[in-house]
């Protein structure tokens, strides 16, 4: 079958899950539900080094009970060879680059992503991720997917060309930040929902054109499968610690309405 | 306003959340939402003692954003006074001690939850909790709440011996470990559910011909609600970890039901 | 295919390794390479609760990676329902209980194991284990062994008591502690040697009568082979901890001795 | 009341603590003293994220508790976009940003700590601050300050500068260093003790000039009294690492001292 | 030199330091200082399994950077065969085993810390511990001390029994403890005074008359003076937490007092 | 005596360990055994910087149990003043900067390990370090090791310039990466075997004319001495983990093969 980054290439549909619990058991339940992907992220959730490198473990132990394979995924915190390289040796199959501005920067993140055999800068050192990929480098290069982000207005400016960076796998838009580059003042800042589509639009435009995956954040399965609907070829639904957050608040309000005085 | 273990004594109506999960953060998200109470399940969640003393903070943080009480409660893994002295030093306003089987287990718990100004067995030194309650051993004797689990056979045929203890504040039904003792396969076991609903109606008289609090967990909202409109004097709702998890399989499954091929 | 209780039942030979360091990639390594277990030290090594949890997942994801079932276990520090619990609540498919003196002891453990389904004192909250086990505590019952220790003049003294308990699955015998009961100095100790084989014979003798596993710790492979070669049913190899220090003294000798000066 | 920042931006005077020990229940115990803020040393302390994330919730718990705002600050290891962004969302009222030097870097320092609606580049995702400070980045970019330290030779060479950056809220001498700077071989240094007041007067100057608040390190309260009382808008103490050791160095003189022989 | 334990044992006055705080890189700090010991309270303090272990470590680099011998000691959580093996193991030359009540107890003590060798349970696996005491468990029974405190009324009434139990090094008196146990409301109700000093007297000839060490817990360093100059033979100064607290209280208050307006 | 930057500079012949393990305990036991120096890997290991900061703690023990010196060192995971700091601050002897390219590069390095009295950017807080070296800064300057790996294209094609750099110690080889960057697939890439070691001679008689270190990274005791005999001046040997995995696949392989069936 074919690895996540293969089928991420290939522009499969996929349905992932965002992650921001540092508990593995956590990522272990969350990947036996059979989600395409699970992603961890290390730039606003609650994870350290430990956190990624342990519940990578844990996705893999899901995925195994599931019986499916399950791409562990790493929002990284910033677009550094050294944060990169980490993300990639702990196990992921893919990292997700926050705050792509322009070209030059997609470059970095995809020589951060590759050995020299691929063009890249990584060093050699997979002491989990080898586990699995062997120690070919010409291997690893191609199991692991370079996702970068749009969600900055220049990055929105520049996104065909950012697209067109060899090596780049896929394009992921943070709506939040988007929106406020846009000058919203919410995710549904009614003012700005015009302009929003329009951005959604011109960066998918731009990954369809490029061949290349085109992804995007949401809070909901439903969300995700509109936007899979629309064309975007993968979506995460976000995140444990948000849905958990929702479902205290509701029973409290349920079992308080419910109460007989 | 009356502390939390005084409400409890005072058999107010009280709902609150069972958390599972080791990340203080998630304690203080789920105070705020202004539950009565949150409870550490130190037996069968993700806890250690960091994780109960951290979070303990974070149910303080997140109540006083609340502008609540909200009183942070540890299920103990075991009835020892070592570990009961610990929960209680972290800042525990109760205990829930597990699998109580007899009046002289009953004692036992309520003896290392008081010092012996109050004929207690306790020991000095609260590190954490002496900031709220002072050094005064009386007032922490009174501030602290030691309810005990009815969940065995041999509990329920004892509990209103059980219940009888000087220092028991409360009784908590386990209804999982309360099925299965009673025969149960499951917890909705329909061979066993008249059974079940006796042992409730038995608990339930023997705290309140006793005057001390009825407490019972369950897994959501409405139900909480139910049992407190039966009589019940606390609820407890369950828990972060599972609802997160039902979540998480919720999305996915939504997402892919929507998606057209 | 058997799950390990069942194999372990059934005397099939079984290989394992002991891990004392608390690191999950560490787990998933060693599971990787095929052992039938992988035991945590949780008396001796640098285990605490979260490392045996975290390194519990790391063992499937390293049994996953193999292609091959690896039962993990723990060796609990003590005989207690609390400890026990925790340890099968965190996915432990086999515990071993050090230190039993008497049938009395056993039977502590083997109820600290079993759901009242099982005529045991189990408390419900499998929140990792069920993942695998599923919610029937009747299949949970079967599918964990209760394995006790043998190591003390006591509990060689009982030893024929201690294995006719039901619900005992296997014997271990600690070398060490077993020896310095015997009155040796060391685990070579000479003068103690045919004691000690004596007492070897007695074990094994007395698990093979009652149809239950007979296991041993040993420092090494070709040891436990000898051992299992000797009637044993299985066999521990001790430990990543033992093994990198003394890699390291001779990795330092190997390079001290060729240096040319 | 007025926020923090608002209090620091309107030149209120300050005292502060400064922590370097990973541990959320310290954090509680010094903010209920009543300290107008607390500054964790996430560039020379003990701590990693999660010591400023869990104890910045210890910062309102003790808050709360003393009934007064304390605002949690963090020194942070570098002037990078992802470590600043990590220290807003864990729930930092303000940063501390080591070693500016040029008005190039402070602005990258403000930039950090704005979202697009006030012209930086701070991305969205306050996980733990958004509790409080709600979702509103308008809100977010007026209740963070964002204060740089001068302390090396080029910074005070560019302070009328670097303190011109529009955004920036308080400057903060770092003694040490900037004595070190100067060529001081101490903190103490005689030869230097004049170039260093004289820098001192011209950073308090700087800031008094632009109308942003003027702070500093000290070792003592008398010190920090006597800085405040010079001019200086504010003052850290620190630290509890370094004073708990000097009371168990004293301790142990004053006994050996009092032992008769 | 004479071993920690054998100098406790042969009544050599001793001063040590009292422990809260689980960051190993303050142990180094304080054993630094020349302290005869360095006691860890994992009974009311801060520590779990893993602060102890590498705080013990902490331990050894500062005694050795102060060229003086420390014993690391644990106050355990509680009198069990288990809990205190794992402290020896880990490297502690003594443990102080609270609530000590009767001659059984202590006689339980007393064999958790000895090996068959010495009549005693200790289970072999010292993996930190034999680093320094070797293999021979001969020799780690003689340089491990049992302490045991006299604390409660019942222990004070069976003072001189204890003291008897054959393997008791030392006698350890909780203050607070005690007073509570006499009545006292706090460490110093003036109505208690003389029952409190008596039962002091009491101890200290019991300890003196069987040949062992006399300790107890203070709160500075000219407490423990005026103990040890009374005939007791080890004191403790506690602690770490409570000395910075106060620190930061005192700091604050010199500041405010010192601020000219 | 020297210290290990004094020997360093001395080309004296040492031969270190590589630690990949985030257990304090392991890092003790590898220290003792008499290496002259062990090398945290921050970059490919599983450290994090509280394993680093507790890791050194052990060392020190572990030295001081040998009786030897033993230098701690991390090999950091970028050349980033804070992240240099940082490891310099827990008390590193030495780092060793990865994928260095340039001089430029190189002269940053330098900078990040000394203090502006050295000529270097180093921020002034060694909390752990300032233990043993004292307040004076010049010092620390001298103590501490500047190393740069050289395993680039770039950086082989600079080594003279690169090994110019004033303030550069020593030259460190990582032999994979330089093998992938000579277009080797693997480490034992027959075919780039010549090209291998002539780079290697290469940078050893750069190194050799500049007067500073020649180190190089091997997988064991006998390949470190080949390299010192060759003329390297230190040689690591790597891993742990590596050691630890091969020992576990190697007695499960022994054990497989001596069952008699
Ligand atoms: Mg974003
Ligand atoms: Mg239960
Ligand atoms: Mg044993
Ligand atoms: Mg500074
Ligand atoms: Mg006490
Ligand atoms: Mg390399």
């Amino acid at each position: 079958p074919l690895s996540f980054a293969e089928r991420l290439r290939a522009r499969e549909r996929m349905i992932g899950y965002w992650t921001q619990l540092p508990v593995p058991a956590v990522q272990e339940r969350i990947a036996r539900h059979g989600y395409d992907y699970v992603c961890f992220d290390a730039q606003h959730g609650f994870h350290d080094y430990h956190a990624v490198l342990n519940g990578m473990i844990g996705i893999e132990a899901g995925a195994a009970l599931a019986g499916s394979a399950c791409g562990g995924m790493v929002r990284v915190a910033e677009n550094s060879i050294a944060v990169i390289g980490q993300a990639l040796d702990a196990g992921a199959r893919g990292v997700i680059v926050p705050l792509i501005n322009t070209a030059e920067e997609a470059k970095a993140a995809v020589a951060a992503c590759r050995y020299p055999s691929g063009g890249g800068m990584r060093s050699y050192g997979p002491m989990r991720a080898g586990l699995r990929s062997g120690p070919e480098t010409a291997v690893m290069n191609v199991e692991v997917a370079c996702i970068v982000m749009i969600e900055t207005r220049q990055g929105l400016a520049n996104v065909e060309e950012i697209v067109a960076t060899p090596g780049i796998d896929g394009l992921y838009i943070g709506p939040m930040d988007l929106m406020l580059a846009l000058g919203g003042s919410t995710i549904n800042d009614p003012s700005k929902a015009e302009d929003f589509e329009g951005a959604l639009a011109r960066i998918l435009a731009a990954a369809k054109n490029a061949g290349v995956a085109a992804g995007i954040h949401t809070m909901a399965g439903d969300i995700a499968a509109k936007r899979l609907n629309q064309g975007f070829t993968f979506a995460s639904v976000s995140s444990d610690l948000n849905h958990l957050d929702k479902a205290a608040a509701e029973h409290l309000k349920t079992a308080r309405l419910a109460l007989v005085s």
